[in-house]
């Protein structure tokens, strides 16, 4: 096969960062900028990041939430008023100190969250418990002055959602934070074919400033693992360090509840890494902006009025389909949609036409079939597309389990994290002290406190006391 | 009626300007923020953007466009390539240079247009006639450094679109930077209900570093005009100050021919000062988020049965529709369907129902019809959808020919613009002192070159020379 593509990208077995940038650069999802530590998001890439988006946008409104914006910049005395996240942030934020040619008397920060925003904007508008609650999300680019970066997975500046509610009460408040865990695992396995694992961050790993923070987690093909989205519950710290005041039902001046949720486009490094291969980008239907590609094969006029014939059926129908006509070969053809990560591609040839044939491959695993011209393409499509999507959604829990270990003692855990990582099901104690001992394994870190009541023993693998806390570890991206 | 949120507007024809902030604050459109210049986009403003994005956006893809996303900061040697394009930005932007805790060796700026980046992933991403054309846009927020600022009109940050493109030919190049002139054009026309003028920007008036600039400018209720979309033709200039180089069809080098093209939530301003009035906002039904608003009087179980069994009739149609039934008096809720623009209102009393009868009121006009409750109440409804964005069209141009002048003296011009400002069509030799002179009358300003014959004299009507240019003239928001 003429393939130039796909000889651009290394074996994932033999060099797994090499082989991500690879797919980044061959599939034309970012490239790099002149900006440093920031990419340029192209096609598509882009076109991933809006099917992720509209979505997702769809679950928030149904659920009650609207949309808005917020300003790009904080000044710095807004940024100070909540102390732990300004500890949490300060580091890593990037300040604008001249505007209009002039020296600013106040630096402002460009937003690497927007908390802060969110919750003076509540102060100044929420005035009795009928103003309750408030449901918001803003979809925007925020900017965090990372060291190391990568496309998607770690950006100075990245692209994502940030939900910010408030409530009358405690309960609604905490029912919000795992209403939109919920959505936000149920979009991991129903469009992103991600086998995502929810729970909740010990202390030590929650979010800047909230009560307590829950995480989707996800592991990707070489069993490293992925913080892919968060869900924080803040209680009444933001309001009442921003003075978010209200009159409540019985007239009394009290303070909101709070939340904040969020994913961001570091949810395409996880399709990536948790379902692409060698050949290039594999993209579940449910989120792949084009879902067949028709090539005919040489210029003949019935080859061309087939594939015409079958993208207008197909479209008609809501099948996001293209023709590649261009003058490049068949092969070329073939592996960029590969390369791409086109679900199905339909293979139209002069002479199997003749024999009443035509040929439809599927991108997961490159499987090739014959049909008859006259069969009821719109019918198979939709099948096909179905078994793509529940196919790659069992390999990736099959991936899964299979680098799932239960683990009682600390020697297995060190071989198994230096030596065939994946996710390790240990006990804990609670004390934060045995937390760092483990993140001297190789990076290794707690992923979260899973919703089960499973126990694997009663005994902390660190220190050998008692512990009643069941704990997801892994190495983190 | 209670309508204690009308109260709260001045009439736009005792205080135009205080109007115009009052409809801003009252529709909860947008509010201030404690980012100095910047403005919070509340529920009601951001819904009216989303859907002017889906209807560009969707425009645009037919067109051949895909959005990709550029970084937010652009390195200072990079936005000093082309000399035009900074010195006509340099004054007005936002300077980083601290980040991570770190003097930068290098400023960076928050965008105020992104030709600089484009033009810098053109240079690396295009070898050959093959790579084009490059169509692309953009939706982000950029920021100038403004002194004054308004809500929607002119803010430090502001959303829009970019759309950047680059071609082999000329030929082909001035097409794209008519075709998004039109469909700009369309756009009003159609959706805003904005009768919009387009036409050439003078040498003067055109964008930094383009080679022309078209325009699509609106007349607001006030006589003043605002520049509401353009679309530039850059030639080679870009390409060949950012080394955009390619293999011709006649394998030599060559630099492609450019354009950029943008509207942004200014058009929120244009809307509410061509079509609202001292009741709130009035928004054409394409563009209207919510489209009828249906408000139950009491909580009779029959009255709030019709009421959704109407709701899911509409809603079943894309008929986007919402009940009101919250604890608030009759008369608050048809103010706040005034005040917030609802095209529709449909009300439903005990009284009214046991007659068999419904009141439906249209925004525009706050005409009452009274209806049969066995009413077909979807085709109803978008008979009279129909008739509000077409009279709300035919109103916007009669108040726009009744505030255009055909001028060939200098003293009338001054008398118009500062009596009963407006649109003023006089001729002019094409000589920018001529052009100067003309901006000592208040603020006037050459809108636009427009594509037509028309003559209304042979004279400059600053020099007195021969002059062959029609140009419409106006104040300048």
């Amino acid at each position: 096969m003429n393939n130039k593509q796909n000889k651009e990208i290394i074996s994932r077995d033999v060099d797994f960062a090499k082989w991500y940038t690879d797919i980044v650069r061959v599939s034309k999802l970012a490239s790099y900028s002149n900006t440093k530590g920031c990419v340029v998001l192209e096609p598509n890439g882009y076109a991933i990041w809006e099917k992720m988006q509209s979505i997702l946008d769809k679950k928030f409104k149904e659920t009650g939430h609207s949309n808005v914006y917020m300003p790009l910049l904080i000044p710095e005395n807004l940024l100070r008023k909540e102390s732990e996240l300004v500890e949490g942030f300060a580091p890593e934020v990037a300040w604008v100190t001249e505007g209009g040619n002039k020296k600013l008397e106040e630096r402002l920060c460009i937003r690497p969250t927007s908390e802060t925003l969110f919750s003076e904007h509540f102060a100044s508008s929420v005035s009795s418990y009928r103003d309750l609650p408030k449901l918001y999300n803003q979809w925007c680019s925020v900017l965090r002055w990372e060291k190391e970066t990568r496309p998607f997975l770690r950006s100075r500046e990245f692209l994502w959602q940030e939900g910010h509610t408030i409530h009358e009460t405690k309960a609604e408040a905490e029912a919000e934070t795992l209403r939109m865990l919920n959505i936000y695992n149920e979009f991991f396995h129903d469009y992103l074919a991600i086998p995502s694992i929810i729970g909740k961050k010990t202390e030590k790993e929650k979010f800047a400033g909230a009560e307590y923070t829950y995480t989707v987690e996800a592991l990707m093909y070489n069993g490293v693992a992925l913080q892919s989205g968060t869900s924080h519950y803040f209680g009444q710290k933001f309001s009442k360090a921003y003075g978010i005041k209200y009159l409540n039902r019985e007239n009394k001046y009290d303070y909101p509840y709070q939340t904040s949720w969020g994913v961001s486009n570091r949810m395409i490094g996880a399709l990536i890494m948790v379902h692409s291969d060698d050949y290039g980008l594999v993209l579940p239907p449910k989120i792949a902006p084009k879902k067949v590609a028709i090539i005919p094969i040489g210029d003949d006029l019935e080859v061309l009025s087939l594939a015409h014939d079958y993208q207008e059926k197909l479209k008609s129908e809501g099948i996001e389909t293209y023709i590649d006509d261009s003058d490049k070969s068949p092969g070329f053809k073939f592996a960029k949609t590969e390369v791409e990560g086109i679900p199905i591609r339909i293979e139209i040839g002069k002479r199997d036409l003749d024999n009443g044939i035509i040929t439809i491959v599927r991108r997961d695993t490159r499987e090739k079939r014959e049909l008859f011209t006259n069969t009821d393409i719109v019918r198979d499509v939709k099948v096909l597309l179905d078994d793509i999507q529940n196919d790659m959604y069992d390999r990736a829990l099959r991936r899964r389990e299979e680098l799932t270990y239960t683990v009682t003692d600390m020697d297995e855990f060190e071989d198994i994290i230096n030596n065939r990582p994946g996710l390790i099901k240990a006990m804990w104690c609670g004390d934060s002290k045995c937390e760092e001992k483990i993140k001297e394994v190789r990076g290794c870190k707690s992923r979260c406190i899973p919703f089960t009541d499973e126990k694997v023993d009663d005994k902390c693998i660190v220190c050998g006391k008692k512990a009643d806390k069941l704990v997801i570890w892994g190495i983190q991206y």
